[in-house]
């Protein structure tokens, strides 16, 4: 099946309309190709996470719900104890596939416990209620994305131009996506904000994904190399920075994908205001500061191999190659949650976000 | 002739054996091969030039001097005035293949002038001092490296951390570059720095061009994307940054190739000295400040397409591609120039650089 968009609900991820299988918009394949991928075995479930054929923290949430209830579908035992071990044993299998995806064990978990909770109902109304559960779980998203794209809205004006980092738009996510939110549902209202994107090097999420979903979406997208955004800034074209966060600390720290903490510091220099946008699940209570984020460090191939038609650096020359950066909480202007606009001092004001 | 390193004098342009060819390191097959061209037509020269198989200011204008000499070699002609007005006609040509590059026109001016000012020396004569002039823009280039890496090496400490930005190395100078000078001089005196290297998109310089030279010289690389340069200065591994320049202006604003200006506005942040080193013809007192500097905008397909195996965005997803970027004298630290280290105030200092 090959369309050329993202589906009605302007999401990457939905459940076939049989109803039996996962189908996802292969992110690997974009820009050059739409390719809707259609999966319901275990083996190819976990597949697609982990050729980040979905990728994105809520996708891959939203993917697992409805992975997991079309794996149930096609257990075949009426046995409940054989038919939830089961369901558990290809939970496990569909967390192992990124253990580092914090919304994909969290979704898994979230779905078992629907037959813990409901113990004596059965094999049949066990899958009535998991479909209910993985709908939910994705219906949640996108009230989620819509009341942070609401908030991230109020905080611009129109013909405003938005810096963005990396992807945090529908892909991503589920219909207006995070960071991007704000410009999606400011063009459903007539709001037009003229976007630069940075191409995000190492991956290219900027190039390959957020300026494909926007010029899709017919928004004024420029996309721009990441050492650019300084001449952007200066050239007077930038009056918000949004992007998304993967983890935020109790004190406003927050780790994003690399680069992320570069342009923070463009922008304070420029006096530009600087905006995360994120659920109220990526802030981290129990995470003091930006110090006590692991930054992960990946393959050198990233930046010396991967996408070229021959290598770009001589193969001894060592690379460091962080998939994330640390933004100190100082060069933040606010952090755009599902719950509200959170200002500094931050420890004091996401506590009470919590209370 | 492929040999795999740079030649004896650590350049990588000169005059072959016989004295009869221009000798350049192709640096449009770097880093993936070693191919040395050997010219002497005027349409190869010319060629050379402008597909940036010798490409760096001052390297353009060393190859220059050396092409008019082996031009001026290959005329048959007996009669002065047929000679000299053929030479001009190919300097000519010379200069036209790449309109911006002022060192190629000052390098082609400057041979021409040898016949005027010899104006009855005679075909044979002139030939003698054409190849003394050649030799001697060469190795003035070679001082002037010279001294600059020596002042910029009295900046730092064995063991500092250099941040760099494109490519200011040998490869585009002669022997040990501007901005890498003092780390190759360093590296000779057993003073060893550790130098990150940032891969400079779109055109990968710093992958292709300065990770290449630094790592065939021994020293410690390690290449990095553009938008890491702010985790490596947070990490406390940068002691220094040095940039090379294009033009500096009369008050010290300085352009540069595109990012130079993020890595200056970042180096503040973190409390990092940041030099820019360039020989003083690249100062220009009649430009008063960087407003005055005209930014050459590029082909989007260097952002889209170049290098890859398939592109990289969507065909109809606009790109905004300066060349290089200003920046500002307030985020300069030090200019390191062939006559002295100048530091602020600029406007006053730079005047008293040429008085």
């Amino acid at each position: 099946m090959v369309v050329t968009e993202l589906d009605r609900k302007g999401c990457s991820v939905h459940l076939s309309d049989d109803g039996r299988s996962v189908e996802i918009l292969d992110q690997t394949r974009l820009p050059n190709a739409q390719v809707w991928l259609s999966l319901h075995r275990i083996e190819d479930l976990c597949g697609a996470i982990r050729t980040l054929a979905v990728r994105g923290a809520p996708a891959i949430g939203i993917f697992a719900g409805y992975a997991v209830y079309v794996l149930a579908l096609r257990e075949e035992t009426e046995d409940p104890a054989v038919f939830r071990s089961a369901l558990e044993a290809k939970g496990a299998l569909l967390s192992a596939a990124r253990p580092t995806a914090v919304n994909l064990s969290w979704a898994v978990k979230r779905m078992l416990a629907v037959l813990r909770t409901h113990e004596d109902a059965g094999i049949s109304r066990w899958k009535e209620l998991l479909k209910a559960e993985c709908i939910a779980i994705h219906d949640e998203d996108i009230q989620m994305c819509t009341r942070i794209s609401e908030y991230g809205l109020s905080l611009v004006r129109p013909g405003d131009g938005i810096l963005t980092h990396c992807n945090a738009g529908p892909l991503a996510t589920s219909k207006y996506g995070t960071a991007i939110g704000p410009v999606l549902l400011g063009k459903e209202r007539g709001i037009d904000l003229k976007v630069f994107s940075d191409e995000t090097r190492p991956l290219l999420q900027g190039a390959r994904l957020t300026s494909y979903e926007l010029q899709r979406a017919g928004v004024d997208v420029t996309l721009i190399c990441d050492n650019m955004a300084s001449i952007v800034m200066k050239n007077g074209w930038i009056q918000a920075c949004f992007v998304g966060c993967d983890r935020v600390a109790a004190n406003g720290d927050f780790a994003n994908k690399i680069g992320t903490s570069g342009v923070a510091i463009l922008a304070r220099h420029y006096g530009i205001p600087f905006y995360t946008l994120g659920p109220t699940s990526t802030i981290d209570m129990n995470c003091p500061t930006g110090n006590d984020i692991r930054i992960e460090l990946r393959d050198p191939d990233e930046i010396k191999n991967m996408w070229y038609r021959e290598p770009m650096a001589l193969p001894e020359v060592k690379c460091y190659n962080p998939a994330f950066d640390v933004t100190d909480h100082e060069l933040v202007t606010a952090i755009v949650t599902d719950r509200g606009i959170v200002y500094p001092p931050f420890d004091v004001n996401l506590k009470k976000l919590f209370s």
